[in-house]
């Protein structure tokens, strides 16, 4: 699916050319789409570099996403190649941050930024990866516009969707709940007019991968609009039947 | 997303490598990706051959894909690329017999056939092909062993799932319910383990689209086994408030 992959100085970038089917009813790359595409070039750099799922599985261990941010200048189209390049920029305790540069037509039009955890997979607990991989050299210095994703504040999203059952499609190989999926299920409860416009794109999104939800678990997801900033939505999912445990948190910047 | 495109005796073949994200919780790609590879496939042929829809949109025309089977011998696993080819088999009146032949592992592993219509966007009636260009020479005989895909009979499915909104992530470009997310939305309500299990695959389906949804409309997706077929499910989407509309039925033979 990636049209090419290359490596250079701890950088690796992948470029992409989205079929007509990735793209929403505006013609653009949706959001979920993009943060399949940032979390597929990570495990693209992390399997060069010796630290990929596969590798870690093996030594019962996986990688969680905790924290996703992304910045655009512009929405991304569907009509040339995108760029997406990433790197490991600092490795804090139990925590990796890992940025992103998102490229189009020649020109860098946004970033991401990160945040991942190695979990030991018997004991569900996060391990420090310098533990897993004590000599490896992966972090790197490159200078990008987008501060680490924060920690969401909790709120009361005061209009909720239907709820809904993980089913099959939206299943993962670990048979939770696909991180990507709560991006769409979030995306999908909002006004479309005034939240989604035609002309309009996601200028920042801002996510926190709380919990994990698995197969047949009951769902919603609510949000509200923010008190001051008119283009900025809270949104989260939650258990029907534990309203207070947000399993997904997204501040959505229009 | 396809890494080659190439045609010969008016077949035209494309490759693709799923990505990690777009396999199912068994590792294997879901009938809803293959089916949107499919179409892929079929638009990059039309393209191709001077009948794609942005040619017939300028003549304020588009595609309705009406049927679609799909047989598989064996599940489509993701750690080789997928070679999709096709042809027009015959153009019946206003409707276009397209098949599909699926290979990976330099293997046959399955077909698939779809009747097509080209419909006037704007009397939203569906046009002869020939009509629209009277000297195309499209069909070619290549012998494959899938049969056109029948129409469904109507019928009560007993167990319904959470109804559902269609919204800005399952909308495709011209507004409506994205066909793949009928799919998608059918197989999530079926029962995990004894429909999809582990190691399982999809041997048959035959699909029917037959009304379209718009954004914010209420559905609901409902299936029943077949009295007689232990390993085939009868599925389909309704709207909430008129149960009788089939928008999608789906014959799925596990």
């Amino acid at each position: 699916m990636n049209l090419f992959i290359e490596q250079k100085d701890k950088i690796l970038t992948a470029g992409y050319a989205p079929a007509p089917f990735m793209l929403d009813y505006r013609k653009k790359l949706s959001i979920a789409t993009l943060a399949n595409y940032l979390v597929h070039t990570a495990e693209l750099h992390a399997e060069r570099n010796g630290f990929g799922v596969e590798k870690l599985q093996s030594k019962k261990h996986s990688w969680v996403l905790i924290r996703l941010a992304i910045e655009l200048k512009r929405a991304i189209h569907g009509n040339s190649n995108l760029h997406i390049s990433t790197w490991v920029d600092k490795i804090f305790g139990i925590t990796t941050l890992r940025c992103y540069q998102i490229a189009q037509d020649d020109e860098v039009i946004g970033y991401a930024s990160s945040v991942w955890s190695a979990i030991d997979l018997e004991k569900r607990s996060p391990v420090r990866m310098t533990e897993i991989f004590p000599d490896k050299n992966i972090e790197v210095t490159f200078e990008h516009s987008i501060e680490a994703p924060q920690k969401l504040p909790s709120f009361s999203p005061f209009k909720y969707g239907l709820p809904f059952e993980v089913g099959y499609s939206s299943m993962d190989i670990n048979k939770h709940f696909n991180s990507m999926r709560y991006i769409e299920r979030c995306f999908d409860i909002l006004p479309l007019e005034e939240a989604l416009p035609e002309t309009g794109f996601c200028k920042r999104a801002v996510m926190n991968f709380n919990k994990e939800a698995l197969h047949g678990e009951r769902l919603v997801a609510g949000y509200c609009k923010d008190a001051v900033n008119d283009s900025l939505y809270h949104l989260s999912i939650t258990r029907v039947d534990e309203p207070e445990t947000v399993l997904f948190a997204i501040d959505y910047y229009r």
